[in-house]
Parts: structure tokens; C-alpha cells; sequence
């Protein structure tokens, strides 16, 4: 265990206890912890409602008991811990994320944001400062999605973007359904699962990305999260002979998905789309022979942007050069299914202007930046002013793997600047 | 079976049996026949050296013994079958290709030219004609490679290109070597392998390719066969998260296959070329999933060109471009392997002209065109005036599979022309 010094904070500001903070995350991760053998590293694997999401809650949910918090569990599971204001009837300052994981996780994804809010209100029970707001931490149900196939599920039904019938009947590849398997861990809890609009939503969380590395900030100030929008793209051409077939005559699949590669890079690139990023992940050719022309290839485009007109050109546009591939190729066939689509959500322009002065008064430089991942404070953002906090991450920020990972001093910075941001939001 | 007329003869010509010709091509596809499930069609495996290739070969020893050949097996047990000439001291005009098949082979690949010299011999005969010059049909071994895996085996050795004991070490994936199945078959023949040269080497062939029949030829002269360059490409980027690495960071290694895949064909229309192909017919990417920057990318690159000195620019400039690849993306590494290099051949002037005006006697046009596979004809290029003949396939040319096929006319056509061929150059 590393010492982590708490950070220094002037009078004004509330000292949280990095060393505490860093104590918390070890013992949660080691629920649902097993060897990875990719990396040789201990993962964590804590699905959402596994045997393994009850026993972490069951410790979150004794953590924020231990912290003087009044819990209640809502009908999606949603885990929520209240600290009285000294006026009861404001509405609540809401800080929070999830603590469910991926199949090889970190320790950080999630669990971060839950609790280094459950930090900040520890520092504020030893400060003896009492905020006129009350303050709600929050564990969403079911965030990253990969169990049920629907991410931000417990705060989107929260948050009203998506029903309760509607999740409930989400099953697993298992067939297990998502209601049945929440009643079966004990988490199907009597608070009616629609939020009234809180005050305000703050959410720290590691930045899963390398960018706040690279730029040498502890500390960003997220502004939004991308719109995403993802193809399956097939493309239909004729097997042919490399050696005997005539270019001309040829209808080659894998050159048209090499020609959808490249064009995506040079949109990207041409600075007409914006922030625009593309990838194609997924790339196969059949028969996948040296010397036969493939007939067929399939590619997945993943697009990604913070403003939702940009990111309609974009895909519109890319769909105009599917339309005209077969003009070089005659009888070339493109078939294009949108398989994922999510619009851009931006953050209340107050709330970062709350968190970058929180880490001024930390002394910390920031900087802002998008999320290329989705997050509950998307769904909160549709009821109330929301903003996150990123924490840089170390190995060019890696995250759904065991390797992700933020140094103590980090996340400490990170929960500071939360603490003081969740200050200001409930004085 | 289809009755097909006998090629309609000047007086001065030689009249083959298109009949009798089809025929003996569909009895010898009886021998290794099988049921194709991918076709549904019945396809013919007589790979070299196995009990099927043996009994074909008895077939052809027989055929040519009826048609009054002398024949000898030489150490290879390449086939030979001699047609005595007027002056049996002047060099042998000599025609012939192989028996031997792919695993999923049609009835015509290499069969036709075997067959179709055999008809000839049967058609001189029949006219009661004695040509000046012994007329010797060769019947090479292994042409195909697929069991040995060098190709042109039997014609390579008998022409000095590769070496006996090379050829006898060879082994088949179960670990059988080459001399070993050839004793076992009872073809390690007597007459050592070297040749001397005949007077000149012809070779019918199904074209096994598009040309022919998008030109509207029943029948091709060949102008020689174009050098092979495969390579095995394989691009090492960084794994990122295709929503939060900004584009600048990333190391794509899809990218950079799917820009050289686009360069090839760049490099093909440019014209420097002259008649460059370039074929990518193998591409993956790893780890394959649509929101992961690809850290690896593999590609075959296959290029072929009738001219040895484009292909080395052709070669030369590819390398170049690889080398420049991580300008755009530093800290990519590409690393390129030479699996596979044939040079050019081009075949005799005056064989060929020899062939076009025996076709234009049968008032047939033809077309010049380049072979994209490799043939027997190559090797002997190296050691006598040779050339060949194309016929005309069907169903886009389709090869290495049951549904290869020529009609009845057009094999007959261009033995026709063989026919004629072979009469002026052993006149």
C-alpha cells in the first residue's frame, strides 16, 4: 500500500483522505476478483446482479450505513445513500456511478466515482460540516451493459429515457431475465424508480482513454458525451483468380472495404465533421486466399462525435460513398446496418465551470475534454445540470482490462476537486 | 453426350475427332472421381503420385499404345509416347501437359492437352500422314504441386530447372516423400530425366480465367506467363479504445493494410506498371472488435506481371510505400515476407505466329493474352521454342473447382488448331 499524502487544501476547501479512499477500492475489487490470464494480473469480473454484484453491494450499502447515510433501494435495483441538508426540502446534490464490471475489469471503472463520493461525505462527517443541501450518493444497476446488452440501464429507466417493462424483460445469454435475476440477489427495492430532478449530478470516473496523460493533467473536466453510431457493413463481390482475372473485370470485395477504411480516415482528417472520430475494428475477408479475389468482406464503422449535426453529415456523407463504390466497381453490392446509435449529450456549462474552479482552488491545472465512453451522468444530464470529473489513467489510459489503472495520487486529486465541487453544489 | 461435328477442314489441314476427343476426356474424369458437396457437381481429385494418379496414368500408357506410340517413363515418371518421324535422327516436336489435379478439380485442367495431342496423333493416322520430325506427347508429373507443394515438378527437373534429388526429397503433409510414392506407384522410370531439347514444345490449355470469353474467342495464343510475387504483410499498431483515443494517438494497423491494400490498385491503374495485377486476397485484423483500433493486421499481397523489370519496380515501390506508412502513423511497424517469386517467361514469337496462322486456316480469330497461372509450357520455354494454346472456359473462367468447363466445340477448336500447329512445326 502506497501513502498517499491528503491533499493540502486552504480553509475554505474540505481534506479528504487519500490513503482511505485508495483503502476502499482494494477492498471492494477484491469481490469478483480472479487471475487473468492474458496479463497475468488479478481482474475483476462483477457482472451486473451476479452473486458477485450482491456481495458488493452489500458492502456498499454497509459503507454508506457506516457513514451515517440513510439507504433505500429503488425497483431497479439503483442503490441510493442520503445525507441531510440542513434544509430537507431543497433538492438533493446527487454525486455517484456504478460498481458493476465488465468480464475483465479494473478496479477503477465505476467504483471510483461511488466511492469517492462515500470519501468526500466521510471527510465532510470528520470536518463536522453539515451542507444546506442534502447529498445523495448513487450506484446505478447495470451500467456497463455487458450482462443485459442495454449500458446506462439503471439510470436510464431512473432518468425516464427508458421503461421499467422494458428492462425488466432484458434477458442474458443464459435466458435469465434481468427482473428475475434482481428479485433472485435481494435487490428489487420498494423506492419508485423515477427520479424527481435532483438539484444537480456530479460524477468522477477514470478517463479510459490516454488523452490526460499525454496533455500531463491529473485532473479533466468532462464537457459531453459523444454520439455513437455503429455499422455492420458487408460488401458483395465475385470470387475470382488473381493470376488469370483481368483487373477490369473484377468485383473485389476487399478492396471496397479498404476504400471504406481509408475514406473514413480522410473525413476524419479533413476536419469537416469535427471532433469526428472513426474506427473500424472488425475487418474479414472470405475465402481469405492469397491468390483469389475476395467475394465478400465485412467491416464495422464506428463513428463517434460530440455534435449530433456533424455526426448526421458524417454518417450521411459515408453513406453517399457506400452508394458510389459501385461505379468503380460494377455489380459491387454494399449492404449497411446500423447495429448501435446514441446522440451527443452536453454537460451543463455552470457545473464545469464549478468543478474547474474547485481544482483552482486545488491548485490544479485542467483541462477539458469529451467522453469517448458512455456513462450514467448522460442519462442524469437529461433531468438536471450534470458534469464529470476524469482522472487520468496510466498505460495510455487502458480500461476493460485488468492493467487499467490511476495512481493513488490521482484519484485522490480527482475525489478532491469532487469534494470541493459537491461543496459548492450543496452549500 | 453431345455430338459434336469434326472441325470442318481445308484439305491441307487435319481433321480431329471432337467426338472421339470428348470422349476420352470424360473417361479419364472417371478415374478419381467424387461427389463435390459444395457444388453438387462431381469433381475429380487425382492428386500426383496417389493410387488415382497411377491408374490414370495406365490409362494414358494404354491410350498411347493404342494409338501406336512408343512409350518410356523417365526418373521423374514423366510420360512420354513417340510417334515415329520421316528422318528419326532430327530433333522431336513435342506437345503435351499433365494429369495430375487440385483436390476439387474439373475435367480439363492439364487433361485437354494430354488428350487433345493423343487425338492428334490418332487424326494423323487416321489421315495415313507421316511427318518429317518424331512427334513425342509428354505427360509431365505434378504439374499441380498441391501434394508436394512445388509446382511444374516433373517438366522443372526434365528441364534442368530443378534438380532430381531436390524433387525426391519432397514430402506430402502425412511426411511421404515424392521418390518414395513414385517407386510405390511403379513409375520411377528408366530414361533419365534431362531432356535434350526438342525442336520446339506446344501446350493446349483451358485458359482458366475471365478473358477469353468476355472477348468473345473460342481460342487464345499465349504470349508467356507472368512473374509471381507473393508477400505476407503483417502490420503492428496499438490496441486503443476506438471512443476515447483521439485520432492523433492512435497506431491503426487496419488502417495502414487497408491503405496499402487501396495503394496496389492505385499502382495497377496507374499505367507504370505496364500489366500489373495486384490481389489482396487475405486480410484480418485483431482483435477484431468494432470499438478497438486494430494492433494487428495481417495481408497477403499477390502481384503479378508479364514484364520482369515493372515487377521489380512494382516491388520496389510497394516496399517504399510500407517504409513510408509510419510517417502517418508513428510507431508502426510493418513487416513484410517474400513467400513466393516466379520470373516472367515469355514464350516464341514464332510459335506463336505458327499457332495464329493454323487458327486463321480453321478460320478461327484469336486474341494474344498473358498466362496468370503457371503451366509445364514455362519450363520448357527455358529449354526449346514454346508456346501455347487457350481454350475458351466457361462460367467466368472458373478453375480449381467441378464447375470448370469448356464446351465439346470449343475443346475441339482448339485441338483443331494444336492439330495444325503441331503438323507445320514437325513438317
Amino acid at each position: 500500500m502506497t501513502t498517499v499524502p491528503s491533499a493540502s487544501v486552504a480553509p475554505d476547501q474540505l481534506a479528504i483522505d487519500g490513503n482511505r479512499l485508495w483503502k476502499f477500492l482494494m477492498d471492494l475489487a477484491e469481490i469478483g476478483a480472479y487471475d487473468d490470464q492474458a496479463t497475468g494480473l488479478v481482474g475483476i469480473n462483477r457482472q451486473a446482479l451476479t452473486d458477485g454484484d450482491r456481495e458488493g453491494r452489500r458492502l456498499i450499502i454497509l459503507w454508506m450505513e457506516e457513514a451515517g447515510l440513510e439507504v433505500s433501494i429503488d425497483e431497479m435495483g439503483n442503490i441510493f445513500g442520503r445525507r441531510e441538508g440542513l434544509e430537507p426540502c431543497l433538492d438533493a446534490l446527487m454525486a455517484g456511478s456504478h460498481i458493476d464490471t465488465v468480464a475483465t475489469a479494473g478496479a477503477f471503472d465505476g467504483c471510483l466515482g461511488v466511492l469517492g463520493a462515500l470519501e468526500v461525505v466521510r471527510s465532510l462527517n470528520d470536518a463536522g460540516i453539515q451542507t444546506r443541501r442534502p447529498i445523495v450518493i448513487a450506484a446505478w444497476t447495470e451500467e456497463e451493459g455487458v450482462r443485459f446488452s442495454t449500458d446506462m440501464l439503471g439510470s436510464a429507466v431512473a432518468a425516464g429515457r427508458l421503461s421499467l417493462d422494458y428492462a425488466y424483460d432484458l434477458a442474458d445469454e443464459g435466458g435469465l431475465r434481468f427482473g428475475d435475476e434482481l428479485e433472485r440477489i435481494g435487490f428489487k427495492g420498494p423506492r419508485p424508480v423515477r427520479l424527481d430532478s435532483p438539484h444537480a449530478y456530479v460524477e468522477c470516473h477514470i478517463e479510459q482513454g490516454p488523452v490526460l496523460a499525454q496533455e500531463g493533467y491529473a485532473v479533466g473536466v468532462v464537457t459531453g458525451v459523444q454520439a455513437i453510431s455503429w455499422q455492420k457493413v458487408t460488401l458483395h463481390g465475385r470470387a475470382a483468380h488473381a493470376g488469370t482475372t483481368p483487373i477490369g473485370l473484377r468485383i473485389d470485395a476487399g478492396l471496397a472495404a479498404a476504400q471504406i477504411i481509408v475514406e473514413a480516415r480522410r473525413m476524419v482528417n479533413s476536419g469537416e465533421y469535427g471532433q469526428l472520430r472513426a474506427t473500424v475494428g472488425h475487418i474479414r475477408a472470405s475465402p481469405g486466399l492469397p491468390s483469389v479475389v475476395p467475394d465478400l468482406a465485412e467491416i464495422t464503422v464506428d463513428l463517434r462525435n460530440p455534435d449530433d449535426t456533424l455526426m448526421a453529415k458524417a454518417e450521411a456523407d459515408l453513406e453517399e460513398f457506400f452508394a458510389a463504390l459501385p461505379e468503380t466497381q460494377p455489380g459491387l453490392r454494399v449492404e449497411a446496418r446500423r447495429v448501435a446509435r446514441t446522440r451527443a449529450v452536453s454537460f451543463s456549462n455552470e457545473i464545469q465551470d464549478v468543478i474547474d474552479a474547485s481544482a483552482d482552488t486545488h491548485g490544479f491545472d485542467t483541462m477539458r475534454l469529451t467522453s469517448g465512453a458512455g456513462h450514467d451522468a448522460q442519462e442524469m444530464a437529461a433531468i438536471t445540470p450534470t458534469a464529470m470529473i476524469f482522472v487520468r489513467g496510466q498505460y495510455d489510459g487502458i480500461s476493460y482490462n485488468p492493467r487499467e489503472y490511476s495512481t493513488p495520487e490521482d484519484c485522490a486529486a480527482g475525489i478532491s476537486v469532487l469534494a470541493k465541487t459537491m461543496l459548492e453544489l450543496s452549500a
